[in-house]
């Protein structure tokens, strides 16, 4: 992805064949159970893959993991129809998905949202807006978090396409439910679990998207290496500069001091252990925060070039500044996911 | 400018009729004497002027400051015949002005740049290339650094325009001296005399650099206060979230410690003390940081709609990190001015 | 103060002769009119003062300024009787005072302070305990902030004189209060007022307490540059390292920013500004934060020598740490005050 | 050693028993071979041990883990007969070691340290100063690192107990050779190998030294944590103050990845992997700065109280301060070790 990055920010392309080639490779649903598709591997190895897959193109990355949430998802607390219904498309990457929880009213308080899903015969009604949909419009299968309630039926529509700071090899749009209809057999678990499935998805999404704030990272440091062994100042190369040497030592801890609580989070939630919660918390918290610093740091070490657009290092400060915003309990659920 | 700042950012627009506007207002020429069309105001006169109109377009402000430096500049070091010709044009802004300090090899060091002006007759002709030129291919005069040595004619050409994170209302292009001939009658002040005008022009030009970054982080501040005060979240408005007061009431902190460091370093200037040159510098410094943190996290406090194009936050955050880039004794005037 | 500060911390002396000696030069009573044997000088000067006794000895300093805003408490809010009482006492430090407001249980809470004064004929009776009170059990007048209330007699008692990692050669000792009868002409202003009092007595102190830090960042930036200057490593001088150079550079713009922000302050306590509160505030917080960050990083330029009591630095360092925690409204107040 | 901690720090008391009873557990030795008295654990093991016993007493345990790197350094590079000598004393601390490399010249410099060695017959006669010894003066086994070279013998004397901001349970003084005979039969390794073995120990001993800073932070947090649970403000215990929530959780988080960097570089050094040294430093780096850090907002978080010796937080503060300063190649062993 790395030598078209610059350009599908700037036309705002949505790569979908590229996409698809990555599910090829098993990345359509990484932690998906194998017997529907998916690649059956764990969380620690998803956080490699993410980090990897972010020093060619956060954007994309990072909503090729909200696919794979929502995979997951469907893997997780479908029944066996609904499995082998939507997993192999979606693992193939034939169909993509969106996962609406945030609306524009209720932001982080997850327990609030409104819209709403009334039962009439074998579908369910839905009526309400979703906000910060990732993949919105272009996308195939949507993953919804509504409360079951009344009323009656029109469809599903759309926002306008959000302009946005980065992230621009995703589309991002409102999606507007009135009446909506949607079959009763297309419900992830009973009615009632939803607010806990979204919660579960959580842990997950913390991880995935920390993990795509260090591939940025990783990467940035890197470009501000190869920037200062080769440009020159007052006679010498930069690297010869015991400021920045200082400088990039610190950027370099910081990256991996990011990577170790990243990995261990990963490994507590594929255990199951009771500070999985905690632990995953603390790696979006910590990684976020300090793999932005880290690129903006790289930034300012390009000098005047870190600027333009025709590097590469900007595209990385611009892409994970959403991944600090993407936080909190509800807040995170209801930006990212 | 408020209303137009996302259009000119988006469609990457040079309002030249706004600034002339500005100029009627006496903005093109602020601290050129009067009798060759400029405003006579004091730096501190000006530092006010540029945090105000920062506030409703950092890009086109900060452009508006390297105008006034080059006016400023032909008003100090021109001869009579020389601020006649230039400086009222100038401060109508019927004419726009460049400075051409940066070279693409040189950086910060601005007492190795390569450019050379060699005497044939009446005219030097001009050899070289200046980079990261504000205003560069779109404007009339330009304020050249070059030093005087041997060789023979073609022209001045331009580079491509540059694609930016920010500063997208001013045009931004290398500029090539091919055996470009200039008339000797151009020259400001002296052979010899360059380097140390160019050194006095700095101190200004960092003061005004400083305050465009002060009139974002002042706009910043005042656009977070007032979404705390509107959005809400789990059923009460941001603005009661204690961190979130805590968090404002630093960045206000902050702001007031830039602008009365700004305030006190164009007082230094005007009085020409001593230790102007280190007051100048620490403003730059300071504030340039500052102010940054203050509009990032002003974006921070709006949530996902600070990533967003149709909010002003992100432009501010945009606009002025090239701020902190144009920093150091040489590599600032390469770069800004 | 200079010589004598090492001392006055490991021995825990109240340099008693010292400060009749500060008062001899009017510091005793610097804000205090001149009737009452005050020197009458401006909030300005009042910071100046106590930024430069500061580099001598910040703990001495630090009590210095509660005096001195006992003495303006008096001076103020006192009747002509009360005034020419104590006043000329306190201003030639005759005689010492402390100020009580913190309790024990109520922390940063003003409103909410539970000793008592039941009036008795022309005496009050207080009740109650005041915890941190500066000079407790050493001075002869105590600025007291009691509700009126009911109850009857016994005296004054004091805690233990407490252990602290700095401020050594102030006392800190709770006072205790069983039926202390005070005579009624000693209440200062009508009953009710006191709250508001205490609350005016706030602004000064928070300027006074961060002069006292802008000292000793002040002392410490030169004593690391004296440092820098002698000390070898690998052959070379350590002011010869960049990244140090950088470091010294930035305590300075922080140190300057500082002085000014609390400059500002004064002068907006002097006249009284609407905005006297909050640019206050602001500068409490900016300069002991930023105050202690500089003394902080001088002691570690010092390398090892930095950790010896044998420097000064490190006793910079503790003596302002408690700077910041005489924070907040209430809490502010019931610290240091 | 809780319990005492406080005590020892204000009597600097050496706690020789204590430390006895301590080898009975085994850590008199950790990762000294068990044929000669030793625990036989790994760098990981060591490291937990270490973090541990730090919440207890950091000065103690700083001064444990240096007499174990002497213990290590005769295991690992003494022959036969001289690890049969020492490391049974050592490991059961019958005797006590100090690790003698800074010079008070020299700092940082290792490769420049003055101390010379000259052979007398079947002696070595040193000559030189050693600073910043750790139990200097009350230990019985010196590691020495000294440069073979000329001249002839007196013996060995210490300078003044240093006063010293924290490690107070340690002593601290500068060690003098004059003509000091040391038999030839106690040299480590060949002559020529000293500075090899000196870089090797350096690895270990920073992963010790940032393992007490992590004790302490650890302890620290816990004493922040209970003390909001308890502490009072306007009606409200302090725990319920979301900034202060906030803060606590930003403490903890740092104090994980301090933890993971610090068991990664163990389990580095431990399966000697290429990129030991490099991990090993950012560890150091990392930890020592960030657990400061935690200690001293813990100590804010106290209020007033922070400020008493009554309460440990402070001696955390003191004690790990130092710790930063032990930094660098070279810096680092001249003061630690």
């Amino acid at each position: 992805m790395a030598p078209h990055m610059a350009e599908w920010d700037q036309k705002e392309i949505f790569p979908v064949e590229t996409m698809r080639k990555a599910a090829q490779l098993g990345f359509g649903g990484i932690y998906v159970q194998p017997d529907v598709g998916g690649s059956g591997l764990s969380r620690l190895d998803t956080s490699i893959i993410f980090e990897a897959l972010s020093t060619g193109c956060v954007s994309t990355t990072a909503y090729i993991s909200i696919h794979n949430m929502c995979a997951w998802m469907i893997d997780s607390y479908g029944n066996k129809e609904q499995r082998e219904k939507f997993c192999p498309d979606l693992c193939s990457m034939e169909k993509f998905a969106s996962y609406c929880l945030t609306e524009p009213g209720s932001g982080s308080d997850a327990a609030s949202l409104l819209t709403s899903a009334q039962r009439k015969g074998d579908h369910y009604i839905l009526n309400g807006s979703k906000a910060f949909i990732s993949g919105g419009g272009d996308t195939d299968v949507y993953v919804v978090m509504c409360r079951t309630g009344g009323k009656g039926p029109k469809g599903i529509s759309f926002g306008k396409k959000e302009k946005k700071v980065g992230w621009n090899s995703q589309p991002t749009r409102a999606v507007i439910f009135e009446d909506c209809a949607v079959p009763v057999a297309n419900r992830l678990g009973e009615e009632g679990q939803g607010f806990n499935i979204a919660m579960k998805g959580l842990n997950g999404g913390r991880i995935n998207i920390a993990s795509c704030s260090l591939g940025a990272a990783h990467a940035s440091v890197q470009l501000a290496r190869d920037h200062l062994l080769v440009r020159k100042q007052f006679g010498e190369t930069l690297s010869n500069n015991q400021f920045l040497q200082f400088k990039l030592a610190e950027m370099a801890t910081k990256l991996v001091a990011s990577r170790l609580l990243i990995r261990e989070a990963a490994q507590a939630l594929q255990e199951d252990r009771p500070d999985a919660v905690a632990i995953c918390s603390m790696a979006k918290l910590f990684a976020t925060d300090e793999c932005f610093n880290i690129c903006n740091q790289a930034l300012q070490m390009h000098g005047g070039y870190g600027y333009l657009k025709d590097y590469a290092v900007q595209q990385f400060v611009r892409d994970i500044r959403v991944h600090q915003i993407l936080e909190g309990e509800g807040f995170f659920l209801s930006l990212v996911i």
